[in-house]
């Protein structure tokens, strides 16, 4: 790969708009994109603001004008070569005169896919791959879904260093400290759909929407859901908004991953509790854990996770040790660790 | 306080001295001592090598001989006021003809206390506190007991992170990675007392020794005990060589500790299993907690600790999360949390 200091400068920028806090997510990839001129200088830059507004190149092309003649357009993602609600950004970047196209992750769905021969095609230069595992991080769970074709599913739970989710009489608030909560809300922000099981609902009827740090609801809720074939009241605090709620009345994760991924899901954050945590780990349905550990102990009361059909050491499930951070300090610090499947890296 | 850099520098190497490894623990602190001539430069060293050796000023005077007289003794302990199996240290300064002492930690132990002023008394001249936090550090477990009247009790265990101590079948090797019991085997060797329930034996028979890094046995091994009416088999593991072992027929904390203090025991590292652990928090008699997390999921099985009388969440046990360390990479990694009690720093 070639590539100018310039363009890997205008990448780097490309990526960070891309990451662009606040950007509601959805069926759509996060992509940053900045035009640059012959001599390497910028002229106009985009990101894509969620599904139904322009992709990131177009907006880019849109504030360039005439000045996109002959220019340079640095892309996190391969431009997609599919009609989707605004139109292929192949079509744009060629129409427009764009002379040379650097890009970082190659665009993993089939549909919207061959945008570098298309290009190439066209007789624009195109330069494939740069920086694309930090791009890749971006989208990390788009691209999980789109290769995979459901959700990625984070399952996020608090326990006591005992194992404990509740206490004895179903108290569970709170276990985790103030700035574990306050993280929780922060990761929550990233997903686009919380899910939980009936039973939560009905023991704790939790709001289950995302706050920020004075505990208002941020603008873009993520989709909410309550999964299991039991009834829960109309009246659940889970229904109220702001945001969207659904209850799917099945038992099935595979089945509930699908339907959520046909709505344009692409990101689960599975809140528990512990029996439907156990239905989703036995399926291997769970794709990352995030566990908040309390430096706490109750002695009895509900298990952090439910029951998974194994009765020796031999067959516990192991996890691969991502992370382990401190989160809050003194009385409040609690410790948050990630897990990834083994395998992965 | 007034000290040269030459001192602090003393103090240093007197404080690296106390610490030397493989001093066999147990009812004494570890001390270092370096004596310097007028100019500061260094004359004669020692340290204490455990119990029924030479202290650590007395091991330095022997090697200074004559050069002692008029030079200045630098120690990480105040020098003794007793008369033990050895004389006390004031004395032999005196004696000497030491014309100043410079000391970190005040001797916490009244029947040894006084040394301060009774050399003062004799008229030489005497700096103490210096650096006395760090000794105090070197001599953690001894100081507390000597404070306490009892050893200090380093609870251990490892566990899933869904809090199980074994499988539903009772087998638990191995919950977490080689190199977190590899770390285990190191903190064991800073213990004078290993300590298990009846339970454990019965169940694990386990051996209980300290082992390094190829598994051979280190040369002290701390004294082992088991806890518990129940008899165990005279051939158990825990009975066999190398070092002492023993088995306590209470199921009182309090008196266990008591008995092994007389013993001259400053430091029980307490490895479960659960039902021991509760009895020993329940009695409040739990000082140091340290936990090896392990990345994996049981679903059933033993708790990590036994029935604490705890129903509410709000009564949960909250310690202070000190420390929290991965021990290993890769596969093996594994989490270590230290925590002491709240209030403490
Ligand atoms: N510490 C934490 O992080 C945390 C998080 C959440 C909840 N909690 C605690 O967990 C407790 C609730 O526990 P829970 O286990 O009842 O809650 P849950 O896992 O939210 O709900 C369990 C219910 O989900 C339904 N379900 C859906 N799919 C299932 C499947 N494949 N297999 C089995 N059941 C399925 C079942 O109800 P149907 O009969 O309706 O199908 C089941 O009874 C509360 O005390 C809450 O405080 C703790
Ligand atoms: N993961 C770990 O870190 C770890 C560590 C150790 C053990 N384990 C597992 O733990 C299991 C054994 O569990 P356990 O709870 O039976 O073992 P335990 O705690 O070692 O032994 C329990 C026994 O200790 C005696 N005891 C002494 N003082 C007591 C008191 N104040 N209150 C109650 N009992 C007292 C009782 O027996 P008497 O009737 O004889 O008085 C009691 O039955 C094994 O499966 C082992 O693998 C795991």
């Amino acid at each position: 790969m070639t590539t100018t200091p310039a363009e890997q400068a205008a990448m780097r920028r490309a990526l960070k708009l891309a990451a662009t806090p606040g950007v509601p997510l959805g069926p759509n990839p996060r992509v940053g994109c900045v035009l640059l001129d012959a001599d390497g200088a910028e002229i106009a830059e985009g990101f894509h603001r969620g599904a139904g507004t322009p992709h990131a190149e177009v907006a880019a092309l849109t504030e360039a004008g005439e000045a996109a003649r002959g220019a340079t357009a640095v892309v996190s993602l391969e431009p997609c070569n599919h009609t989707g609600r605004t139109g292929p950004c192949v079509e744009a970047l060629i129409e427009a005169g764009v002379r040379r196209v650097v890009f970082a992750q190659r665009d993993p769905n089939p549909v919207a896919a061959g945008g570098a021969e298309a290009l190439r095609a066209a007789g624009v230069e195109v330069e494939a791959g740069v920086m694309a595992s930090v791009a890749r991080g971006v989208n990390r769970a788009w691209t999980f879904a789109v290769e995979h074709e459901r959700p990625f599913v984070t399952w996020k739970f608090a326990t006591t260093l005992d194992g404990r989710s509740a206490a004895a009489d179903g108290t569970s608030r709170w276990i985790s400290g103030t700035d574990a909560r306050r993280d929780t809300h922060a990761l929550r922000a990233e997903c686009d759909v919380l899910m939980v099981g009936t039973g939560t609902v009905l023991v704790d009827d939790p709001q289950l929407t995302v706050r920020d740090e004075v505990d208002h609801p941020v603008a873009h809720q993520p989709l909410r859901v309550v999964m299991g074939e039991r009834e829960v009241p109309a009246a659940s605090r889970i229904f109220e908004g702001p945001g969207e709620a659904r209850h799917l009345t099945t038992r099935d994760p595979a089945r509930a991953l699908a339907q959520l991924h046909e709505d344009g899901r692409r990101h689960v954050w599975l809140e528990g509790g512990p029996t439907l945590a156990a239905a989703f780990l036995r399926a291997d349905l769970v794709d990352e854990v995030i566990a908040y550990v309390a430096p706490t102990f109750l002695g009895a009361g509900a298990s952090a996770v439910g029951d998974l059909g194994i009765t020796t050491i031999g067959d516990q499930l192991r996890w691969h040790l991502k992370r382990a951070a401190v989160i809050g300090t003194g009385a409040d610090a609690t410790v948050r660790l990630t897990l990834t499947p083994t395998g992965d890296s």
